[in-house]
């Protein structure tokens, strides 16, 4: 017996890093037929042109941007730099689509507050009060009836899960969070810029955006609905010499020195099919996620100390964007939430 | 309806970087069922703990390398340097077991010649009758029938794969031939020496071995096979700073310059699923194939020379070890070739 | 006019990637003949053959550790493993030769701190009085007349001279401090463990050491003494897949939170060599240090909060090791201190 | 006593991997006071904000390619795309200044070949009689007496010098002569385009320019010459995942098997400052060269066969460009021929 493949998925930029990943999971995925694929500058192009790793696999050739193919898929995932989903949602919702926007154009809430990150109005601010943030561990349930999902960030998607547990206690110092993070460099996507050159980043390592990144009010918005408060985080992106793979080092004072954080974590995950509450001790290493949907945590304790140190990584393309993407669709299609997300990540 | 688990195999060396693909690619394999991974210096510790990525998706600890279980298996796989599968094989076959050897023992079917090579005297040359080479694209018939196994080195497939269809059109100077050939340092396997090391490597390249290659008397046996007379190789590996990958740039002069080589190779290999020639101009990348089990070729003829550059990429793990290694399972079970190999390589 | 070569200087641990790094700067080094280099497994061996970018640039044989050449010399270092100076320092010494010790036997004055984090004890603990601390930033005058420097270790490098300026001024809350340091994996020496090959750290990342790293007393060591008082550090290492290069993120909470910090910085090291205080809005990458002995910092005070996060980064073999022993042997022997260490970092 | 800086020396590109190079050197080089260095899109800013690594060593900042300085300068480097050498040299040679081109403008010296590949007419054929090629270890003593160099291409340099000996000697089949070499990303240069992102190239290998590439004219040019009869050359570059380093692996074919070829490089070679001919047995790597002007070679006849296989490795920053630029500005301004030019490799 063979599953239908009854849902016909449309991606909005198949040539990005976000968009590559995608296809990579769905050509896979037994319940998704690809319908369209478009690129702005490749139209016409046979995928596995531009994509290599797929020659074999798929005989789709990209579609423009404003395909008319789109408009008859039941999910529509957009993998675009922001600005783009916000002009063609509305039309793709109103022809009966859902979509997920794996880029930023939903995730906040606040147009006002989006238009201060983005530099641009909002053009379509009467759609955020129906968009559910996509993170399952969440919002589970929201996304189960969504129409319009906002697939969460790669370091917000970590940061944040390395906090819930500690938020929900209501045992953290709100005003003290910090989160240093470090991202492999296919978080950038695929940008023709000299500083993301190969010589620019091999062997070489740096924080950037200090002053202020754009994921930093995505995750003050999450983690203050979590927490029910108001929350301030210091966040420090940082690039690492690597393509994939994202770590959160997350830093919080706990009012109790001696609570047991690592239960926390452990109930607090437990039956979650993508988090991994590690071991007492254990340093998860990115690899360890490499092309897997799973975000590994470690929950380190300050001996004697009010401190607590998470560890949190993610496949940035993978847990951070793609299969989160698809753990999604997943749940708005009432399919089972790790269908076609199996893969066990690639060590070494 | 799911596929019955009726395979039962067994890994002997579960831990080096060969051992560990397969457990990658056998626990999400729909037709097997894995009921003993050993590890000499690891019995007793779960699976999981050695092997992070392996979190959540078996409950299985090592066991020693004579571990009573193997003998009930259907299907043993040796993971192990040279010499350990030779003293267990003979028993392993006696109790009915089909063996697929991933390392050394059983390539070379001259046992004086293996000597020579591997310093040590074979000790079941009764057995190199018996034994089919593993490379399902010549010996795909043997391999169904053969109860023993010898899956080819990482080299030899990539560079026998791309002078296949030379040999066989016999027009290539069996003299003359050069496999100048590249892997990433996986290739190398797991061994704690100093010249393995992150900061030896990293950023820097080199080639080894230039007066003598262990793969190089496996090479000239195969394709002195296929040619029907001997074949003398010059063979230069090269160590790349990658993990996976193996790229062999072979060279090979032609008796008529103008021949259509590009024909040669796409006839041979129509229907082939895991060769892929690409179109004439190609170069193939070696992450185009990381962690997939294809092997990729593109044959360029020199214009107006007598000379045909046939370039050829491989995951060294997959294809190059255990991908190849459960595609012969599938062959000597009966199952699809494919099963359990679908993967598309990780892009980027 | 050329420089008499006037300075002896012997190297106890030549093979180890500290002491290849001595070598590198001591054999270009305008005042300084190499008289004793010692390698335990190698002597004997010409240094060029152990590392053959000296190929060419000196004659020099390995000699054993014990060698009487040592005795002779006006300035012994030791690049060596902990254990191995201090049984052989107080001989040293007596002889005549001063000593910089790159290792950590005399890193810390408490010699039962020492003990419980290098579980021995220590064999020479008279000697701890007299010791001067090597970050010549702090301790220049001291180490002037020292006979025997401990050489800093490479985090406590980047670390402390990130915090220097807001504890002299004082107004940093010291229970507080947050360092969050990355290092290539040539900080973590020549060894060979499998944990440190190649396959296991490229492209990926992690922490390690988060419940207790050897640098974190000996950085809260000197920060205690520059401060006046106790000061309680969380120090999270990470291994960032790059060779050279270390970058510490440092977290600081201050009493006033507007106060222009970067002019503390930028007057507490004018005039320092080897100390670059970086423009406003800087972020430093660790290529821009690689080779050179220089410790380049960016000061972020984040607008309308208390906080001030502090980028430092060095290149571990040098400004934490090699560079910084060199530049202490200069002040030792009344040289100019940048003698020998005008080498422009390579970029790319 | 201070060494006079009495060579006035410009740059024209001083913002690509050349240029920034080319500074590297220069602004420790005694002998030279760099007094113009040009950039087309960065004129008027500090040339050490947009080269971080030269922070405190320069008070110069870029002026345009056509400032008036570039005319009083006693030599001017060209390390542009080609093109715009051409259209500037003839007034500066007018002028009185040398000049010494890093691109590929005066490498051919057949105006037609030059069009065939770079798809343009040449502009100032009348130069080409007198260009030098400015490999010293060919053409020493034509350098020192020229005025405009050619610098040579960084893979002519590393295939030619692997192959004078044999040639000289007239005893390589000069049909069927091979090179596969090897380039680290730099090589590229530091042009924006997608392909050459960390996260296209990192982890991965390929060829590319099969079908041609513009340095085997050039090439074949030179080896031509010095055989004294045109040469054949299949040419093979390939792209590895790291910044700097060049190896070629060249294919000789010989009349007699059993010459000593070892002899005929060490002999060749003796007294050469910069071409290192390692004992028999050899594999020399590239990073034993990284930042040095050092060309490292080893020689391998393989036995019993009519065949020689040489590894040549430089870093094709240094002695593929910037070094031999300034090892022939020494031998135009008859200063010692390794000034500023002895920088060891950094290892690791």
């Amino acid at each position: 017996m063979t599953i239908r493949k009854q849902i016909r998925a449309g991606i909005v930029g198949g040539t990005g890093y976000t968009g590559a990943e995608l296809l990579r999971l769905l050509v896979r995925h037994p319940a998704v037929e690809l319908t369209a694929v478009t690129s702005r500058s490749r139209a016409g192009m046979p995928l596995e042109e531009a994509l290599p790793n797929l020659r074999g696999t798929t005989g789709l050739a990209f579609v423009p941007h404003d395909a008319p193919a789109l408009r008859d898929c039941d999910v529509v995932f957009f993998a675009t730099p922001h600005g783009t989903a916000m002009s063609a949602v509305p039309g793709l919702l109103e022809a009966g689509a859902k979509v997920i926007d794996l880029g930023a154009d939903f995730r906040l809430t606040d147009a006002d507050l989006w238009q201060r990150w983005y530099g641009a109005p909002h053009t379509c601010p009467e759609l955020l009060d129906q968009v559910v943030y996509g993170l399952p561990e969440v919002n589970r349930d929201a996304i189960r009836d969504a129409a319009l999902v906002a697939n969460p960030g790669c370091y917000p998607t970590a940061v944040v899960l390395g906090l819930v547990p500690l938020l929900e206690q209501g045992r953290a110092d709100l005003r003290g969070l910090i989160a240093d993070a470090k991202s492999g460099a296919s978080g950038a996507g695929r940008k023709a810029v000299e500083g993301l050159l190969y010589s620019e980043l091999s062997d070489s390592f740096k924080a950037y955006g200090v002053a202020g990144h754009r994921h930093l009010p995505e995750i003050e918005q999450v983690l203050g609905r979590v927490a029910g408060r108001p929350v301030a985080l210091t966040f420090v992106p940082h690039l690492v010499p690597m393509v994939r793979g994202l770590h959160a080092t997350v830093y919080a004072t706990l009012a109790a020195p001696d609570a047991d954080v690592q239960a926390w974590f452990e109930q607090r995950y437990a039956g979650e099919p993508f988090v991994d509450v590690m071991p007492p001790g254990s340093h998860p290493e990115t690899r360890a996620v490499k092309g897997s949907n799973t975000c590994r945590i470690a929950v380190h304790p300050l001996p004697g100390r009010d401190r607590v140190v998470v560890l949190s990584v993610i496949d940035n393309l993978v847990k951070g964007a793609a299969g989160q993407a698809v753990q999604n669709m997943n749940l708005m299609f009432a399919l089972e939430e790790a269908t076609g997300l199996e893969q066990i990540a690639m060590l070494p």
